[in-house]
């Protein structure tokens, strides 16, 4: 098998994720509950879980890495925790709806006002930001790297324009962390979600928020912190008070060993992402083949064919070659209807740095023979 | 080391669990959302994990068990997802933070009016629920068993109370799930929420929420499911509505095995834990140990220990005797109220199935010798 989809999860994972894992497993204990040494052992890693996630994201804070289940809850938490009736968001037609659902539920509640900004060439034109921008405007809503077409936002340059201006900066790093840098501190990221299971190569099952110093967000779950237990309101600390229940602190061990993966051989890891890029734009593949997404440096390649639908096209790849892709709009709608795509959607192949340029290869060559079994 | 901390999580794990969490690691993809072999097979399994869960429960409708992060998430789903302004919720004392603190953000917020019953003798009164009774109850939010006293509520009897009287009857299973009986059909549940990673022994990172046909609930988490992806509001689906982003995958293959486990050795299990209960209650441990919980099939025993502090007590348990116990309030403010040990709190002692008669044994003889030293 040929895994080629791994912008929706990550198939193969690496030693020090299932090392991890492991040892979670065998020595499972609630961390922040009890005082015990199993749970003592346990919260430690977790410290150390949100430390090298700090590390990865050059962030200084690990406390303020609030876990979640998921990139979509850290969206959630973020844009419903930081909602603010009568104002104004700012987001862009790449977004996954992961950030448009939330968003399009405050806007039909009448909570806000939405200004959704054109993606023409795989990402915004930032003088459309800064003319969107709006009195009432608190919060620009962002992805990094679209998940259909790969392009890249210009993150920088969003946070430089708008760090002086009291609106909060989010950023969907979904698809972008593990890959390309991401620098909440030096691109003046509020708020940064991502899952740990995409390109931090954690078990499904956990993502976080990253929430800068002296930002206030309201929790949209309330329950037991292990902290002021007396209080029936829940408590404001971070992370504890966004991180109500037990956590998933077995895919989040699983994310240590992935981030620790990451940082320490990402410049491997680079090199391999650009090598798949090379190689996946500026192959020679069949004029019929459409390619959609733009060149870029995390794995994403995007195509449709003439005379065949992207659903049989993903399904010729895992039926007669073994290779899993995956087909329709993933769950990215606008986008798709800026490309015109909205109807049969496209097919996607991700990579993870555990794809070989063979593995890439044989993906070349099997669209061009589907072309030309057509 | 003993572990008796297993109300907060379980520490060992059945074999069942541990090869279902290598499986899933070996084979990760992203369920419900590609079509490809891999994607498919970790759907087969996630629907899998539903049906057993059903089993567990008497219950016939796999998919209305919605998988959430926690046993927390499953009570806020259910206590957000169907909050009625004006109207009025009954609870009670034995209540977890995970219930209460939802309950009261809402009370807070001047949405709904509470009721809190009184918990004597480690449960409610029925008559107590009876009257208070309002023409604008429309929820009644109950825990089967207390996680400090044991105190297991007339759970079969409040549902043939409510089942006539549209109000919904919504039931925390988190420390009597696995344990005892928890008959979703017959008992008249409304609303089912509990975690897996308790009296069913999966990872720490997953829980779920059954919930009754022609029960609608709003969902707390906007995002990608997979399905309608191209309507930017939330689909009314279930389960795909109320489990926005990806999944936690793994620990619900871990909850698989851990209910499969359950299932497979149900009369076994029940049979160690009343051999805990009589060991536990009939035991002759010196006058100035105060037994707080009553005798229970959860494996819950909590006490204090006249002119020592709780947590000086659990200390010397995990120092001296390598005895996990956790001491506190945990997370129930106001049954400690009730028993007038919110001061100090308790130490809890919280057996699994995988602990031995040996283990409770050299646990109330640590317990003794501790009283005997001071």
């Amino acid at each position: 098998m040929i895994y080629l989809d791994n912008s929706a999860t990550t198939n193969q994972k690496p030693k020090e994720v299932l090392e991890n894992v492991t040892w979670a497993m065998n020595n499972s204990a609630n961390p922040s509950r009890s005082g015990h040494k199993a749970a003592l052992a346990m919260s430690a890693k977790i410290f150390e879980a949100r430390e090298v996630l700090c590390k990865i994201i050059n962030f200084n804070a690990p406390n303020r890495i609030v876990f979640t289940k998921n990139g979509t809850e850290s969206l959630n938490l973020a844009i419903f925790g930081t909602a603010r009736k009568g104002g104004h968001v700012i987001t862009t037609e790449n977004e996954h709806n992961s950030t448009l659902r939330p968003l399009f539920n405050l806007k039909d509640r009448g909570i806000i006002e939405l200004t959704i900004l054109p993606c023409l060439n795989g990402n915004i034109n930032i003088n459309d930001l800064k003319n969107a921008i709006q009195e009432n405007t608190y919060l620009v809503a962002i992805n990094h790297v679209s998940n259909v077409t790969g392009g890249v936002n210009p993150i920088e340059k969003i946070g430089d324009f708008l760090k002086d201006k009291n609106i909060l900066f989010l950023v969907d790093g979904a698809q972008s962390i593990g890959h390309i840098d991401v620098d909440f501190t030096n691109y003046h990221i509020d708020l940064l979600a991502a899952p740990c299971h995409k390109g931090l190569y954690s078990p499904m099952g956990v993502g976080f928020l990253a929430i800068a110093p002296n930002i206030e967000i309201s929790p949209i779950l309330c329950g037991g912190t292990g902290s002021f237990s007396e209080d029936l309101a829940q408590p404001k600390d971070i992370p504890d008070g966004l991180e109500a229940g037990t956590i998933p602190a077995v895919s989040i061990l699983g994310a240590l060993g992935g981030a620790t993966y990451v940082k320490n051989h990402y410049s491997s890891i680079k090199k391999t992402f650009s090598q798949f890029r090379y190689m996946l734009y500026n192959s020679h593949l069949p004029k019929s083949v459409k390619v959609y997404s733009v060149p870029n440096n995390c794995g994403i390649f995007t195509f449709a064919i003439d005379g065949i639908s992207s659903a049989e096209i993903a399904n010729i790849l895992d039926e007669k070659y073994q290779i899993c892709t995956r087909s329709g709009i993933m769950c990215a709608p606008l986008i798709h209807k800026r490309l015109n795509t909205q109807k049969g959607g496209l097919v996607r192949a991700s990579f993870s740095s555990f794809n070989t340029l063979q593995e890439c290869k044989i993906f070349l060559q099997a669209i061009t023979e589907i072309v030309n079994s057509l």
